[in-house]
């Protein structure tokens, strides 16, 4: 058996930071429903303060990823204060060139040079924006493709691509970076503009150090070994940031750990072996849709999914398996790995969070605090914040 | 080389009936966005005049399917008149249980008998529609499931399926049939009531001999061979119809064909094969979106994909097939069977499709019309039809 | 948390029994190499012998399946006994169609009488055996299928199949059974016979009472919920056996719970649910390969990995579910869900081990027991077992 | 439709060459069985003899891709005379390291120094093959990886790896070049070193401008947009190789467009975009095995396959496609596209054949020739070649 939780695991996991995506607060669904739920928040305001909630209850997310326009309000500076007043910060900036008429076609690929600079434009709005609520990194997840074969030039697609995300990347302060997220497949059906780790790696290096590539765990073929490209990206020093969530079969965007607990086991794994875990260049972040379950907890429960399978990590006892490993010894080598997997330790981090002034259950926390019946009081009439698809 | 089209398969080929679906001339999109276009039509009977464009110049689809809600009119008999007006008919009725608010958790399958009487009493609508409008077959789709582990008791739900369907299928007349559509995957991400040919068989079997099984070629995992199924359900004598679309990955509803054109030239041999063509038990459908194409010439273009690739099976030299098949000679069979599919027959059907006095060429005929113009102009205000998602 | 292992879940526990296959202990490989290892069996005898050895570390595995012709001996009657000597029994008996010359085009389904008529007989000689070795049940793997399009006549060949198998079926005596395996891929890569459970179903159903569906992990499309067709075989009355491994992408054959841990606790929880699990309908069988593994060891953690993942299984607390699932509270569902599957029940199984005289950790103690040693030194000579390919 | 083939596109084709390689004409098949097949070849120089028989016939096939250590003859100077005098060349020489009981655990990426040093040694004498014969490429396909989850270290194998290609690449001459191929599955289970097009695009990038890219159309996750693969992989300058073949499912090594005609067509149509077809830099092979069918013939099939798609992709009209996308017109631009596709191009390819003095009908003249008659009748003992697995 593993040995429990020391105290360096302890003081690892103690700087431990995950973003939430303000979106998550918000209505979402399938292209056949979206079911609404009461309490959810109207505005980005709304959004902050549920997000809040669960940093309040876990200690796990201090941070907020804005989304714009949807996240648009007049007054950044004072979103920001707001922010600050309940305990989080303003995180990763996510632009969206998905939902404009013009961007049918495409936005940032789009053949039209107008349509390219208003893409371009928007990301160099949400620059600004960054500016003003002090955010680090722009993520643009590049939701362009075309859903036929022969509808569009690929070749001349990537080439604007490239153009694009230079001009992008050339607003950007020293301090900030410009993160890109692959995805195989969705909304576009034949052809994605950026649909694997190595285009959105090739695109990144062709631009300079400050751009990343992000990888979203729900965005892959069926069948690949995430915690490979995982692997690959920090030993290239080009993993900038993490999107969790979970899937199985399509872009689910289930609960982090919710489908398959040991493929991210696998992949905090290697984000350990690497030098990930607690590395500036290496966010983490959520994007989830909480379709048919409760929104805020399924946030906090989401992060505490995280946490638990990085003190499992982190129990991995790396002397054991470089000798079983140095051997060929197969079957000791896994069942090195396994058994942290398999150790409990929620009665563990249970303890570590009363030692913080934390509650030992932060989903029963949530629950009797009456946050929850309170805002769904509160927020009647108004437009419930969603993707306004 | 095959021999061209004889007048035995000209024959066939004038047999061939494809129904289509009311909601393919409405707006319809992803979950990130729906764009619209001009010229969509605000109501049923615009649908169906739409829909009739298709019969006119393909003379392919005299049969238009309905959706209800979506589709619901005071007066059905009317919109049966229209129908028969514009040169068509009604076709197979779809039921809805997927966007009231009262089936986030299930319908037919619901825990809550109160819910499951809602699910099945819009169902008995849905069978007295059908006796307005002439429709013969009642097609469910089963949208229902669970997103997590341990939500939903599976075993429970099918049992309750068991029920509902049968009380369903008690009020069918004697020349009205109950098709039931299993799905993959979508919109519940961890189980589907209803995920396979096997259970939908199972269901169906256990009610009576007018309930069958619906094809919808992109419900299937990655790497599954349709034609397979389609062979089997056809000797079992359960296919009852078939949901034509194409995709590259998930339910991408793309023109029937326009993945993978092979594949829809093997499913059609094997309705040959099983003697579903032509056949009245098995009715060709198409169920298909147009997100980012023309809708009526995107469903002209669609029938006429499988009116040709009817025709390449139709040339299959199956003396020669056997004889290859007898010797167990692989490649020749092959070559057989592949001649047929790379058999140019587009210019053979346009001069039949003249000599029926229809336009060699129905995409261009349609855009010559002036009926798009036409529906632009007029279709101002009001609400586009989409799914109201 | 779950409380542990009750007294109610040890009874049940006690009552496991997990067949191994006699084709684990000998080589196994790809098709682009087969790594032999030193100890490996040449006979029956020794696969025997070494299967026993992992019944005896962990009292789960009292039966040891057979595969004809690989495991065809002069004389059965002694084949028996000297597995009660060695303290198993002779369970499942396996038939083999895939690998004689004359199957290259089909065995049971081949266009030659005289070819479905060896395949017959082959299973006749295996009910022969089943007789001798007092097994129940023969299982009938079918490899059969084609590589191209065009090739075979599938309608026909399931006719075939079905004429085939009723020769066979028709000649078990009312205490055996016949079980069909479904597999979605290979040997055959464009069409397999029996590539899914539907099918299985479908052929095994028009047999009689006797004849069942197996179900193996690894034979499925990528995606498949394989506990939802677990809990559908059950609910129809046609589970008759399982082959437990585990898989990435193809029929890797690895160890069962290797690659997907949670997956194999909800196959488990649906066995429970069904009332599978001790059910003398529903045998549990392993069927793997140890391409890069240790053999013996190998076993021994796989059957202990099905015994913890059972144990797991057993702690699920169904009041608790079912209130969440009565008031669709998915999260509380989910958790109590997952609480199960993250408990360790690790030192709970060592205690109770130890309890019933076993070791505490059966992977120790066979190391230590000199067994190993033992046969690389003794079994020099001679053709080590494989597959013959 | 489209206009046939112009003087143009003939003499594009009358560039255009495949290499084949001398492993098609040996045995081959699954782990469960390899069928022998009467006159295969029992060493190199009768597997040349049976190549030069499709160049033959074809006029496409004029170098053959060797195998080491399966074509290891004593003195490759005799070899390569002998292929001159069948009218072919020696082509591409592959390595490997997957056979050898010392590769069990990895070969260039292994732990021990002593067995990478033997990897790297073995592709030095694969570069003093490629001096004697003229060969220009090294081709390393990469088998390795593990089975098990914490099995190995994937982070310092990558590292390990690109520190073993560095000793071979600096033993190239300046006009040789080394071609890394990828694979996603198959023979490790779990992970694979080289499992994607990145991994082998970052390794060969820090080689140096003559380590390219071997893309194996067969290595793919599903659902995988091989022609955007393609099309990247030219942009940036590294798609040194194809590996044609086709596949179901899996590595499935049949008759490349013997699957999915039409992706074959795309990926073509990418190739001409990208200005590959007929460049000295992108080497067109086939990488298959005739498990089931005729050898020879298999060959001559598959060369036949490549031309005609080629042919058709030739016919995609530019211009007419360019202005459709320019108005986003995707109905327009998908029916040229498969205008392309579904014109038959075989009558006017059986004409200039005949014009070059070959046959009409390749496929014909081969089984009227003789040949296959003669080499069965001769090759009566011996060994026949396969890939002693």
């Amino acid at each position: 058996m593993s040995s429990q939780l020391t105290p360096e695991i302890l003081s690892t996991l103690e700087r431990q930071a995950i973003e939430v995506p303000s979106w998550a607060y918000g209505n979402s669904g399938t292209r056949f429903k979206v079911f609404t739920t009461p309490g959810t928040p109207r505005d980005p305001f709304e959004k902050i303060a549920d997000a809040a909630q669960v940093h309040r209850h876990t200690g796990l997310a201090p941070a907020v990823a804005l989304h714009i326009p949807w996240d648009r309000v007049d007054d950044f500076g004072s979103l920001r204060d707001f922010a600050v007043e309940q305990g989080v910060e303003l995180g990763t900036v996510n632009s969206n060139t998905f939902q404009d008429d013009d961007y049918k076609f495409g936005a940032l690929t789009h053949e039209d040079e107008r349509i390219r600079r208003k893409a371009i434009d928007h990301h160099l709005e949400c620059i600004d924006v960054m500016h003003l609520t002090g955010s680090r990194d722009l993520k643009i997840w590049l939701a362009e493709g075309s859903n036929y074969p022969g509808q569009s030039d690929m070749r001349a697609r990537q080439d604007r691509l490239h153009e694009s995300l230079e001009a992008i990347y050339a607003r950007l302060s020293d301090d900030q970076r410009l993160v890109l997220e692959y995805k195989f497949f969705e909304p576009a059906f034949y052809h994605t503009d950026v649909p694997d780790w190595g285009t959105s790696y090739a695109q990144v290096a062709a631009l300079g150090d400050r751009a990343m590539v992000c990888l979203d765990t729900g965005h892959h073929a069926p069948g690949t070994n995430i915690e490979f490209i995982v692997m690959q990206l920090l030993r290239l020093g080009k993993l900038g940031s993490f999107d969790f969530n979970s899937r199985f079969y399509a872009d689910d965007d289930l609960m982090v750990g919710a489908a398959d607990p040991f493929q991210l086991f696998r992949i905090l794994v290697e984000v350990i072996r690497g030098g990930g875990l607690g590395h500036p260049d290496v966010t983490f972040m959520l994007d989830q849709c909480h379709n048919v379950e409760a929104k805020i907890p399924g946030q906090i429960r989401s992060v505490l999914n995280v946490q638990e399978m990085t003190a499992r990590a982190l129990l991995l006892d790396g002397d054991a398996l470089a000798a079983a490993r140095a051997e060929n010894d197969v079957l000791t080598a896994n069942e090195v790995f396994m058994d942290a997997f398999y150790t409990d330790v929620r009665p563990a981090l249970a303890e570590w969070r009363e030692a913080r002034g934390l509650s030992a259950d932060p989903m029963g926390a949530y629950a009797q605090s009456g946050y929850q019946q309170r805002i769904e009081a509160d927020r009647i009439g108004g437009t419930q914040a969603g993707w306004g698809a």
